[in-house]
Order: C-alpha cells, then structure tokens, then sequence
C-alpha cells in the first residue's frame, strides 16, 4: 500500500510525498527560490542524427554541488533557509526540477534560421530516494527500495496521462557521473517525443517479436537465469545478470523472467524480488573495490503511447563508468564518435567478480 | 608534397613517419615493449540497440599517464630507455597502438552462449603531431596542420585498400576526456564494419541527397558561411561554424563549402584553408577561458565501401566537454540514457563568444 499527498510549493512547483503509511502533518512547503520558475527552452532537430536535441540556457545557473550543510534535498530544519522538502512523516519525495529541461506547457519557440524546432515539451522531476543524506539507494531496505520501484511506477502513469511519449526514471550517481547534489536522489525525465534510443530500440525489439512472436528481454532474463554464466542476482520471478552484450564494465540489467512492459505491471512479489536483485547488484558494486561505484541507471518501461506493448518487457540497466580502482570508463573517439563501445571486462568475468564480492 | 617512409617495431608493429623534406637518417626504430603485441579481442552484437560492442580484455593493462620525463611519444634519446618513436628528422608519426581494441587478422572468437560474435577487424593506429610535448595541434603551425590533414587522408586512403569499411581519425583532448598520454597525439580507429553513428548518418544524408538531390553537409556550410550568424572562421572555401542544432556546449564544424566525401577529395589550397579554420577554432576553445578545452575532435569522411557518395561532405567535428570555466559537461541520464542532447549554450551564442575571443 502507498500513501501519496500532492502539493504546490511558493514558487508554483509541485511536490509529492508518498510512505506506506497514512500521510502525517508536514512542515510548511518549502522552496530554496522566491520567484516563479523561469524557462527558456526549446528543441532543434539534428538532421545527420535524426533526434531532438534541448536547448536550455537557463540551465546554465543551477545549482552546483553546494556545501553538505546547504544540502536543498534534506528535509527544512530553518524556515529562514528553506529547502525543497518539507520536514515531516514521509518516505519517498519527489518534485518538479526548478532547472528543467523539459515542461509540460513550453512556451513559443524562438525563431531559428537553419534548424527545424519544436516546443520543449516534457517534464523533468526530481526523486529523493530518503531524507537521510547519508544512504544511498542501494543500502536502504528491500521494502523502501521497493516503495522507489512504486513511486516510479506512479509517476510513469501520472505522466503517461498527461500526455508524455515516453517516461524514464534514472539515477546518475557519483560526481564522477556529473551529479550536482550529494544528498542521494534519483531524476525522472518525461519526453514529448520517443526518444532517439528509445526509438531505436522499440524497432528492433519490433522486429524480434514480429519475427519470432517473442519478447527479447524477458526470454533473455530467463535463458541467462537458466545458464548460470553471468547470474549476479537471482530471486523469484527476477533475475539481475551482466548481459552478454553489455557495452560498459560491470554493466548489469536487472528484468523480470515473464513479459511485463512496465513496472507498473510488476506484481507486489516481482516488485520485492526487483527490490531485492536492485539492491543485491548496488550493495555489489560498491563491494566490489571498497568504494561507491558511480553509474547511470535507468529504467527502461514501454513507450507510453496507449498502444499494447507485447515486444517490450521492462529492465533496470546499470551502467558502471570505473572500469579499475583507480580508472574510470570515459566515453571517446570509439564509443561517442562511431557507437562502437569498448569494453575492457567481458560479462562472465564481471558477473564472476560481482558474485565473488562479499556483502 | 609529403613524403613517408615505414618502418617496423621490434615487436612487429608498423610506423610511418611523414615529413615536408625527404627523409633523413633516423636513429634505430625502438619499442618501450620487447614481446610481440598479444590481443584478445572479439565483438559481440548489442540486440537491442543493433550495434557491435568490442570485448578487449587485454587494453585493461594499457599505459595510464606516465610521468613526463617518461614520454613514450616523445622521440627515444636513450636508447636503454626506448619509446615508441625515434628520432630524426620527421614531423608526424604514426604506429600501430600497443593495446588495439581492432586488429587486422584477429584471432578465432571464443564461444559466447547467448550473442552473436564476430572477429574484430580493424585497425588502431596512434598519430603523433609533433616532436614537442608541449605543443597542441592547435597551436602548430598551419602548415604542419596541413600535413596532419594529408597524413590523415593518407592514412584513410591505405586503410580503405586493406578492406576497412570506415575509416575515423579523432583526437581525445585532455584528461577530463581520458586521455591516458599527455603528448598531443590523435588515433585512428578503422572499422571492418560500418560502425553505428555513421550508418545512422549515411541513411540520413541518403535520403536527403535521394529526396533533394542536395549535398546536405556542404550546403549547411555555404548557408552557414552565408547567413553570418553562427561562423566561427572562414577562409576561401571551408567555414567553420557552430552546427544550428549542436548537441554540446560551443560545438564547431569544419566543412568545405563543395562537396567533396573525404580529405584526400580537397585541394592543396582547400586543405590549408581547414587547416587554418581548424587551428582558429581550436586556439579560441583555449582562449574561450584561458584555459585548454578538452574536447573529441572526429574526422567524418564517407565510408570506404569503394561506392561513389554524392550524399557525404567531409567535416570535423568539435565536441568541447567543458560548460563553464569550472563546470564540465556530463554525459548523463538524458545523454546516454535517451540519446537526447541537453545543450546550456545555444549555437547563436557559442559561435558569437567563439569569435570574439582575442587571439
């Protein structure tokens, strides 16, 4: 069961609290800025690549790593230094990025010579995955990492309905990854137009299923529970593996081993048992050299078109970017330059090296 | 008029030197590594997003930033402490990289249970710019810049006669772009197989040429070098401009304003007109500033298929991974979850403090 209360905060943004518990008193809601939220935002159509590219000067001033003691996702303790979230009973938070890059009523698109364009239109919100500054998502309890597994599957629906092509939930984590706030915290961008990876991979998991009738990736989660070569995790109806093709080190997909599209679809067992495996592989990666592991993760749900989505079965990708203790995995000439991705770890030997970890 | 001459390392690796004057004496041709270049490589097919992935396990334990007195691009003065170059009177260097993630004649590919595999063809060649460690490419002479455009064409040209599909010359600029030596050196990675970014290319300018009949690189170039809005630098017939739908901060393109698919399609006077537009671009990302731009310089020429493509103009492309003074740009979970671009700096913008840098 998940309780979730809506709210506006002063500048106009909306927040959203949810628990498992019936909602408490809260705090005022706060806002660390006054005035209402000012965007500047539109799209240009790249036409060598074919995909939408955001254009958000406004950007430019957001917030950037400020000290712990101003930590803007830790719940208001002084009401003269106002945070994002309001102290109180909750679990989970989230709310609309006073940076965005995509909104839900952009406004007119300046003109533009030599560049087709498009409003900006989406949405982009901010997951706090706990009040404490200190856990992170990997290290919170099965049951609260599944109440995330909820809260994603609300807000991909909530969005869905106002009109969005596609929802995805992520986590950049780590400053080597870019993160500009400390306090763990996940970000969910709504897209007004399927997305350029997105697209690309809707036509081939089309293509398998109009082919075959079947669906890739839950066929793929069970042929790799069944082999046993590159299991990191397993437990019920969920199996977290390095899949065989993975372009980054340690690069680990956590599905469900039967065709659900969303996780909305997920029953509460599968949702535990994704909870668990999530938390199994994060807890591993950390273990792995003594140190947290910076990654993006991203969930990878059907496009939310209305349309039934029977290729498409939902995955949580997790992409390391240290391929050694002391190196991190940079993108270059081979990976962002031709799409060739080098990979120094094959997947046996990452699942090997995860399963070896001790937690 | 450039001349070459090759060479073989005493691990079995070839080296070309290139100069402006004849070929004089060099001292003996040496190699930092006494056995002969062992690789295990392979790639492995990405189902879902339909691009090859690269498994090469053996560029784990590659060169990682050595310190300066122990330059392996610098030419060998000691011959007890050999580097990968030696010395004599030659201006650019080229060798077969020590760690290749793609090798001429790979070996057999392991078993994989679960993706397809195929050998990984290729080459991986490491290109040297000058004698000088301290020097950047932008900051040689034009003339010497013309030449590590010719060796590139020629480079491109010998790959394409040994059966390579695609031939990439790049420069990775800096260690926030994981650079792992600190002497300006470029690589070239050669493809067996059309790698993703440049199919996804090809079709686009295909079905341009196909519905226009128009050249869509070169014809970008001469409106870009028309409408004055977003040129950077231009000079006879190449511009250098910020591309109207750029996907990173100050991103430049260096095209001809003729269609002409690869570097050794330009004329003498053409290719010291890049030459002079590359170095102009590249000494205002420094000034921008004041500081070295670390960025991802791709050469994209048509594919060496031996098919004529009316459809494909020559350019280079910048991608500078730096936002602000003190801020970089990082690839996160819209980027590289997405493949959806967030941009903090407009075209219009970049191409108008580009030129107003002071050189």
């Amino acid at each position: 069961m998940m309780h979730c209360a809506e709210y506006v905060k002063p500048d106009g943004r909306r927040l959203w609290l949810y628990g498992r518990r019936p909602p408490g008193p809260i705090g005022p809601v706060p806002s660390p800025f006054a005035s209402p939220v000012s965007v500047d935002t539109h799209l240009r159509r790249h036409p060598l690549l074919r995909e939408w590219v955001i254009y958000a000067s406004h950007r430019q001033d957001r917030t950037f790593l400020p000290p712990a003691e101003n930590d803007p996702l830790a719940p208001t303790t002084d009401p003269a230094n106002p945070t994002e979230l309001p102290s109180g009973d909750y679990e989970v938070a989230v709310f609309e990025n006073r940076f965005p890059s995509l909104v839900p009523q952009p406004g007119a698109v300046p003109p533009v010579q030599g560049a087709d364009t498009a409003p900006a239109v989406g949405a982009c919100e901010v997951v706090v995955f706990a009040q404490e500054a200190a856990q992170s998502l990997g290290e919170l309890p099965t049951d609260r990492i599944s109440l995330v597994l909820q809260v994603w599957a609300e807000r991909t629906r909530a969005l869905a309905r106002a009109g969005m092509a596609y929802v995805l939930p992520f986590e950049n984590r780590g400053t080597e990854m870019g993160v500009t706030l400390l306090h763990p915290h996940g970000q969910i961008y709504a897209y007004g137009f399927l997305p350029q990876l997105q697209a690309r991979t809707l036509a081939a998991l089309r293509e398998h299923h109009e082919r075959t009738g079947a669906d890739l990736v839950a066929d793929l989660a069970r042929a790799e529970r069944d082999r046993q070569i590159r299991v990191v995790a397993a437990r019920g109806g969920v199996v977290a593996f390095a899949p065989p093709f993975g372009r980054f080190p340690y690069e680990t997909w956590i599905a469900p081993t039967r065709s659900v599209p969303d996780l909305a679809g997920l029953t509460a067992e599968e949702r535990t048992d994704m909870a668990f495996a999530l938390s199994q592989v994060l807890r591993r990666l950390d273990g792995l050299w003594g140190r947290p592991m910076p990654y993006l993760m991203t969930v990878n749900q059907a496009p939310t078109d209305g349309a039934p989505h029977p290729e498409w079965t939902v995955r949580i990708e997790i992409w390391p970017i240290r391929r050694a203790p002391e190196k991190l995995k940079f993108l270059a000439g081979t990976e962002l330059g031709a799409g060739v991705f080098a990979n120094d770890v094959t997947p046996e030997q990452a699942a090997a090296d995860l399963r070896g970890v001790s937690l």
